[in-house]
C-alpha cells in the first residue's frame, strides 16, 4: 500500500476545467457590467474548479491552529519568550484569541493542535495532541528534526484533514503559533525560492535592530551549515522547519485531495505551502492566499506560488487571522455566482445587441 | 429655525477623542503582538471616535442604494441603454442584485431610493419614492438642475438618514444606481480636486476606445461651458451632478449626525463624500472607504480625502457592493477589539519586560 503522501502524489489531479469554464461563462449572463465583479469572479471559478461545482457552496468552515517550540529561540531570534507558545495555546482553547473571536464572527470551527509545544499540556477536550517532541533541536547547532519526524508531521497533518473534514466540500484555513516559527519560515523561504536571508527576513513578533539582523544571521548560518535541498522539501523541513510548519503541509496536501480550497494566512502558512508544492506540485491550484502579511518572506513566497492575496491590511498575527478574515470575500464571490439573477430572470438590458432582454422589465 | 443643512454645519463635531485613545491603549493589551493587527487596529479606533464607544458594536447595518438617471446618457457616455436603471431597480426590490446577495450575506437592510429615475415607478413597499424628477437634464447643454433641486436632493438625503437609521449607532452604506452616473461623478471629482478630466474619466459600465475619448470631452465641454465653482458644492451638484448623487451627500450628512460610520463604496458614492465634505468638512472623519475601484477617478477622490480604502479587488459595479464587502472586516475589528482576551486574563507573558503576566497560565 503507497503511504498517504505517495497516494496524494499519484492521485491529486488539475483543478475541473469544466466548473471552471461553466462558472466563467455564468458571470456572463449575470445582472451586472461584464468582468464588474473584478477579483471576486476569478475567486468563485478557482472555487468552482477545486469543488468541482459550477456554482460552488460550501458546507463548512474550518480553521487548523498547528502549535509547535522552536529549539532556535535560544538564539534569542524572538521579541517574546517561548513560554508563549503553551500560553496562547490555553487563550486558543478558552476562546480569548483573535482566531477565536474571527472564527466566531464566521462560523468557522477551530481545531488545536499540539504538534510539539514545549510544555506538558494536560489531556484538553478541545486539543488534539500530536506532539512530535517538546520543540525542535536549535537549528542553529542541528538539524531542527530527524528525517522520519519531517515525514512523521507531514502524515500527521494529512491524517488531521481526513480526520476533520467531515463535509466536502468545505473551507480549510491554516493557522499557526509557535515562538520563533517566523525564523523557521524564512529559513524555509529562503531555500524554496532561492532568494537571499535578509529579503526574507522580517520583525516577526517585534525584533528590530540588532536582534534583526542576528536573527538573519542565524538563518544564514544555519543555511550554510545544513546545506537543505530545495528540490526535496521533507529535507528542507527537517533541516530548518518546525513541527506545526510540517502539519500545515500535510493540512495543506489532505485539504486539496478531499478537493477543498486551502485559504492560506501569512508567512508560516506560505512557507508549509512551498514545502506541500515541493511534495505535490499539483497541489498549488488548490491554493488561495487569505490576505498579505507584512512580512517580506510573505510576499517573496506569494510570488514564486504566483499567488494574489485577496486582503492586505498589513498585519502580522498569524493563527490563521488573515485566512479567515478573507472567508467572507471568497463567500462572498461564490454567493454572487450562485444567486444572482441573470439578465434574462431580471428582464435587464446587456450590453450585447445579440441578446436582449427576453422577459417584461416593468412586469 | 437653521435648515438641516445648516443646522448639521453648526453640530457635527469631531470624532471623540477621548474613545480613540482609550480605544488605542486596549489594543495594546490584548493578547498579540503590538500593532499586528495592522489595519484593522486603526480601523476599530476610528469607529471608536465616530460612535463614541470604547469597544463599539453596532446595533444594524443599512445599505442606501439610491438610483437615478441622467440626461447626459444622450451624448452616447454609456455601454448601456438608459432603460437599464429602472430595470436594475426593479431587480433590487426583486432580490435579485449583487447588493442584495451581498447584503443578504451579513444581514444587512436594504433601502432602494427611487431619486429621479427616468420611468413611471409603481408604488412598491420596498421602493422609497423620492423622485426629483424622471431624470437629469443633459449636462452637455443646460446645468443639470436647478440650485433648489440640488439643495433639495441633499436635505431629502438627509430626511431618508433620519428616517431609516433607527438604531445608534449602526453601519451605513452608500450605493447607487444610474446609468450614466460615472460621467457626472468623474465631473463632480475633475472639478472639487483640481484635476484634469482625462485623469478621472474611466470606462465605467464598459465604455472603450472612442466612446472613452467622447466622454472625456463631453465632461471637459460641460465643465468649461458651465465653471462649477468648487467651493460651492451645491453649484457643482446642479450643474454636472445627479438626483442619486446629492442624494448620497444627505445621507452621508446624516449618518455622521447620528454619529454612524459611513462605508463609501466606489466611484459614485465618493464624489458624493466630496460634495459632503464641500458642504460640511467635519464629515471627512466619518468616512471609511470600503474599497478602490478600478476606476481612475475614485483614487483620486480618495487621496483628496485621506482615505486608504479597506479592499482593492478591482471591482467596478456600484450598488453599494464594494461598501458591503468591507463591513465583515470592519465588523471584524471592532470585535476583535471588544472580545480578545487581554493578557493579565489570559495569563500571557508581553513583551513588555515591566507587564508579567499574573494569571496561571497552566490553570
Amino acid at each position: 500500500m503507497p503511504s498517504p503522501l505517495e497516494s496524494c502524489r499519484q492521485t491529486l489531479g488539475p483543478l475541473d476545467t469544466h466548473a471552471v469554464d461553466a462558472a466563467t461563462s455564468r458571470w456572463d449572463t449575470l445582472t451586472k457590467p461584464r468582468g464588474s465583479l473584478g477579483r471576486l469572479e476569478a475567486l468563485a471559478c478557482r472555487v468552482a474548479g477545486i469543488t468541482g461545482q459550477v456554482r460552488p457552496r460550501l458546507a463548512e468552515r474550518l480553521v487548523f491552529v498547528l502549535a509547535g517550540d522552536h529549539g532556535v529561540t535560544a538564539e534569542g531570534v524572538s521579541a517574546y519568550p517561548a513560554d508563549v507558545t503553551a500560553q496562547m495555546v490555553y487563550n486558543f482553547v478558552r476562546g480569548g484569541a483573535a482566531i477565536n473571536v474571527l472564527a466566531r464572527q464566521v462560523g468557522a470551527r477551530v481545531i488545536v493542535v499540539d504538534m510539539g509545544v514545549d510544555a506538558e499540556l494536560p489531556s484538553l477536550p478541545a486539543l488534539v495532541a500530536k506532539k512530535v517532541r517538546r520543540g525542535t533541536w536549535n537549528f542553529a547547532r542541528q538539524a531542527a528534526m530527524t528525517p522520519e519526524e519531517a515525514l512523521g508531521c507531514v502524515e500527521t497533518g494529512m491524517g488531521l484533514a481526513e480526520a476533520e473534514i467531515m463535509q466536502r466540500p468545505s473551507w480549510v484555513v491554516t493557522g499557526d503559533m509557535g515562538i520563533g516559527n517566523t525564523t523557521a519560515s524564512s529559513a524555509i523561504i529562503a531555500t524554496m525560492t532561492g532568494t537571499p536571508v535578509e529579503r526574507v527576513t522580517g520583525r516577526g513578533t517585534g525584533v528590530s535592530g540588532a536582534a534583526l539582523a542576528r536573527k538573519a544571521a542565524v538563518i544564514k548560518e544555519a543555511l550554510d551549515r545544513h546545506q537543505p535541498r530545495a528540490e526535496d522539501a521533507l529535507d528542507v523541513l527537517s533541516k530548518v522547519g518546525g513541527f506545526e510548519i510540517g502539519g500545515l503541509a500535510g493540512i495543506i496536501l489532505g485539504a486539496a485531495e478531499r478537493r477543498c480550497p486551502v485559504i492560506l494566512d501569512g508567512l508560516i502558512a506560505t512557507a508549509a505551502a512551498l514545502l506541500a508544492v515541493g511534495l505535490v506540485p499539483a497541489v498549488r491550484d488548490y491554493l488561495i492566499a487569505g490576505h498579505r502579511s507584512i512580512e517580506p518572506g510573505h510576499t517573496v513566497a506569494l510570488q514564486a506560488l504566483g499567488l494574489e492575496p485577496v486582503l492586505d491590511l498589513e498585519m502580522r498575527l498569524g493563527e490563521g487571522s488573515g485566512g479567515v478574515l478573507a472567508l467572507p470575500v471568497l463567500e462572498a464571490a461564490c454567493r454572487l455566482l450562485d444567486e444572482m439573477a441573470t439578465f434574462e430572470e431580471a428582464g435587464v438590458a446587456t450590453d450585447d445587441p445579440d441578446r436582449p432582454p427576453t422577459a417584461d422589465a416593468s412586469s
